[in-house]
C-alpha cells in the first residue's frame, strides 16, 4: 500500500494547481497527483491544435512543473475512493492511503442524443491526446467538416480548422446566433462577421437530427431539412461533469451530478475536498447553480481547496464568470452578467459603452479598436458585467474589469479609477475605454 | 464681454477631460475652454513624432471633441484671473465672465542651469507644436543627438529618435541606472539593455556639465571629463507647474509652486478648482507631496474636478503612480511604490515575482515573456506596488494592478482573483502572473 499526505486525483489545471497551493500551503507534506492521462493537454489550448499550434505534442502541460514544486506523480486511473477508509484504489489494485484527497475529475463532452453519433468521423472535444491525433489526421485530409454548438469552443475550432487548409467548415448553433451564451447580440454579431468573413459558413436557428452516413458520416441532416455534407463531424456543445467514481463512494452530487462543495471546497466526505469541472459551482451574483466549465474557474477554485486542506484560508465568492476567445485577430471577453442574464436575473441596470482605438494617436503601428461596454445596477451604482471586443489586450482589460467586479466598485469608482496609459499600448487617458464606459453609465444613473 | 458658466484655461488632457466631464455632469452650463494653441498635441504622443508616428500633425487631439460634447473655444492667452470679479482677462484685453473656473494650465520642461542651454540646437520637450516641428527637422539632419536625463521620456525619445537613422543618440543621466526614478534597478538594467542593443549609447552616474559650441551646440562637456558630439541636444530632465497667472492671482501656491487643491480640487479661490500638471499631489500611500506628471493622473484629477463644480461628487484619494513605456518592442509598467520607494517610506514587506509566457503553449506565435513583481505590507498583506516587464498586454495588466492597490487588495485576494485566461492573450490559468506573484508573496508572508 502506496501512502501519502495529500492524494489528489486529476492532473489537468484544477488537480496540477491544487497541488501546488496545497505545497506553498503545507510545504511539509507529501503530495501525490494520481492521473490517467500519459500527456496532459493545455485544456484552452485545444481548438489551437488544429491551426495556430499544429500538432498535440506543442500542446501540453509540461511534467516539470511537478518535480520543480515537489509534487508526485502516479499514472493511474483511480476506480475508487474508500472514504472511510481514507484510501483510494486504482483499477490495477494499487491501494493509496491519505490524508486529505482532492478530487479533480474534470469533465467529458456531452454527447446529445442525435442519431447517428457514433458514425466513424464523428468526435467530440475529449481531453485525450491520442484521440485528439487522430481528429487532426482526419481534419487535415477532410473536404467538409461540420461543428455541432457555435459556443466559443467550438468558433475557436472553426476559425482554427480553417486556417491554412482547403476545407469547408460549417458550424451548426440552434440558437438565432452563435456564441450567444456568452455574449449580447450586438456582439455576437461583430464576432460571427468576422469567422464568416474568414470563410466559415454559420448556420444558426436550426439544429443538427442525425449524422447521416454508413459506418462513417458523410453529412449531417438539418432541422430545416437541408443537409450538408462533411468527412468529420465535431460535436462542441458543452462538457459533463466526470463524477462516477465519487458518486460510487456516496460522496454528495447535485442534481447534475457535479460534486457538492461548500465555500471552502469541502464535500460532504470528510477530508475530501474537490475543484475544477467535477464540482458544482455558484454565482457570485446571486449563489444560483452556474455552468462555467473554465480552467481559469477551475484553477481558481484549486487555488481555494490546495489552501484550505488542513486549515480554513481561503473561501470561495462564487463565480464572476470572466472568460475570452480569439475570432480571426479579434479578442472578445466578458465577464460577469450579460445584458440578457441581467434581464433574466431581474435587475434593474443602466449600460455604458465606449469605443475607440487601443493606442493614441490611433494612427500608431499595430492599432486595434477596442469596444467595451459595462453594466451598472441601478441604485448602487455598482458593476455587474462586462463585455469587450476588439484589440488583444482586451484579454487583460477583461481581467481589470473582473477585479472590479470582485471588489463592488461602483461608475463612480471606475470613472475615476487610476489608470496608466500609454501611445502604444492603451486608449488615450482623455478616451480610456472603461472610464469613459463608466462616465457614460454614470451619467445615466444620476438622470 | 464674454460670459459662459464654466470657463477652463487650458486645452490639453486636464482640460479637455475638465471640460468634457463639466457636460456630462452639468449639461445645462455653458462650457468654454480657453487655450493658447492653434492645435493641441497628445503629450504622450510627442516622443513617438520623431519615429513611429513620423509628424506632429498625426499626435494631435483633434478639436471634433469638443463641438460633439458642446464644448466652446476660444484660442487666446490668459493673462490674469479677477477671482473676486469671477472674470478672466486675456492679453489681447478680452474679459470673460465665469460662475466656475478650472486652471488647467499644465507645465513647462524645467531647464537646468547648465551653461550653453540657450545655444541653437538645445531644445526641451515643450507641448508646442511648431517648436516640436523644427526638433523634428533638427533630428532629420543630425548625426549626433545628446539626450540630458535618462527618465522615461529621455528613453522613449532616445528609443524613437534612433528608429529608421543613421544617428548617433546618447543619453546622460546621472543616475547609476535610467529610469530609476521609475522602476528598480533590475527593471531598469533590463530596460537599458534592449535600449542598447537598438544602438543607443547610455551614459549612466555622470552629469552635463556644459553644452559646448559657439551660436549653436556642437557636444557636451561631462562630469567624468569626457565630451559627446551633438548637433542636437534634448533636455528632458522634468518639468515645473505653470502657475504664473494663478499665483498673480494670490491662489495658494505649495514651496514647488504648484496650485494648492483640496481632494475636490478646489484651490483657496472660491469657485476655482484646478487639476493636471498644475496642481498639487499627494501620494495615496501617505499623503505626502508626490510629483507626477503624467497625462493619465492630470485625467483622473479632471474626471474629479468637472464633477465637483455645482456639487460635491467625487474626491481625490491620492496619487497611486500607474504609468507604462515601451523600450524597442518591450512594455515596462509600474503602479504605486516601487521596492526602492518601500524602503525609503519605511514600509515592512515582502515581494512576489513570476515570469512566463503571455500565451500557453508558450509557442503561440506572437507570444512575449512577462514578468511581474507585486509587493506586499507585512502584517496587513495588502499590495502596495508592482512592476512589469516584457508583453505588450502588460500596458493593460498594470491597470488591473493599479485597481488592486486602489482597492487595497491583500496577497490572499490576489491569489484568488478571477481572472479570465486565453492562449493567444495571456498566460495559461495556472502561471498566471498575477496570482503567482502574490501566491509567492502570500506564502512568504505567512513564513
Amino acid at each position: 500500500m502506496k501512502e501519502t499526505d495529500i492524494a489528489i486525483i486529476g492532473g489537468s489545471a484544477a488537480g496540477l494547481t491544487a497541488a501546488i497551493t496545497a505545497k506553498r500551503f503545507y510545504p511539509d507534506k507529501r503530495v501525490l497527483i494520481v492521473r490517467k492521462e500519459e500527456k496532459v493537454l493545455i485544456p484552452c489550448g485545444i481548438p489551437y491544435i488544429y491551426g495556430t499550434v499544429g500538432t498535440t505534442d506543442k500542446n501540453l502541460i509540461p511534467d516539470a512543473v511537478l518535480e520543480k514544486n515537489g509534487i508526485d506523480l502516479l499514472i493511474s486511473s483511480i476506480s475508487e475512493i474508500d472514504k472511510d477508509g481514507h484510501k483510494i484504489l486504482s483499477s490495477d489494485g494499487e491501494v493509496i492511503k491519505y490524508e486529505k484527497l482532492v478530487i479533480a475529475t474534470g469533465s467529458e463532452p456531452t454527447v446529445p442524443p442525435i442519431p447517428g453519433s457514433d458514425k466513424k468521423g464523428v468526435y467530440t472535444v475529449k481531453k485525450d491526446e491520442p484521440y485528439l491525433g487522430l481528429l487532426l489526421e482526419e481534419v487535415n485530409k477532410a473536404h467538409d467538416m461540420v461543428i455541432i454548438g457555435g459556443g466559443f469552443i467550438g468558433m475557436e475550432f472553426a476559425d482554427e480548422c480553417k486556417k491554412n487548409r482547403d476545407i469547408n467548415v460549417s458550424v451548426v448553433e440552434m440558437l438565432p446566433h452563435c456564441l450567444m451564451l456568452a455574449f449580447d447580440e450586438e456582439f455576437c454579431i461583430q464576432g460571427e462577421a468576422i469567422i464568416e468573413k474568414n470563410g466559415v459558413n454559420l448556420i444558426t436557428n436550426d439544429r443538427v437530427e442525425a449524422i447521416v452516413g454508413d459506418d462513417t458520416a458523410n453529412g449531417v441532416s438539418l432541422s430545416s431539412k437541408k443537409t450538408i455534407k462533411a468527412d468529420v463531424v465535431l460535436i462542441g456543445i458543452g462538457s459533463r461533469p466526470n463524477t462516477e467514481i465519487a458518486k460510487k463512494a456516496g460522496i454528495e452530487l447535485n442534481e447534475k451530478g457535479a460534486i457538492k462543495v461548500n465555500r471552502y471546497m469541502q464535500t460532504s466526505a470528510a477530508d475530501i475536498f474537490a475543484c475544477g469541472d467535477c464540482c458544482d459551482k455558484r454565482s457570485f451574483f446571486n449563489n444560483k447553480p452556474v455552468n462555467y466549465m473554465l480552467a481559469s474557474v477551475a484553477t481558481n477554485e484549486a487555488r481555494i481547496a490546495g489552501a484550505n486542506l488542513y486549515d480554513t484560508n481561503r473561501s470561495n465568492d462564487g463565480v464572476i464568470g470572466t472568460y475570452s476567445t480569439v475570432i480571426g485577430d479579434t479578442a472578445m471577453a466578458r465577464t460577469g452578467l450579460s445584458i440578457s442574464e441581467a434581464c433574466s436575473e431581474g435587475y434593474d441596470f443602466v449600460v455604458g459603452q465606449a469605443e475607440g482605438p487601443n493606442s493614441h494617436p490611433g494612427c500608431m503601428p499595430g492599432a486595434s479598436n477596442l469596444k467595451v461596454s459595462l453594466i451598472f445596477e441601478k441604485g448602487t451604482g455598482i458593476i455587474i458585467g462586462g463585455e469587450l471586443i476588439g484589440a488583444k489586450s482586451g484579454g487583460e482589460l477583461i481581467n481589470l474589469i473582473s477585479g472590479c467586479i470582485a471588489k463592488k466598485m461602483t461608475a463612480n469608482d471606475i470613472s475615476t479609477f487610476q489608470m496608466g496609459t500609454h501611445p502604444a499600448l492603451t486608449a488615450s487617458p482623455i478616451s480610456y475605454q472603461i472610464s469613459n464606459a463608466a462616465e457614460i453609465a454614470a451619467a445615466k444613473l444620476r438622470a
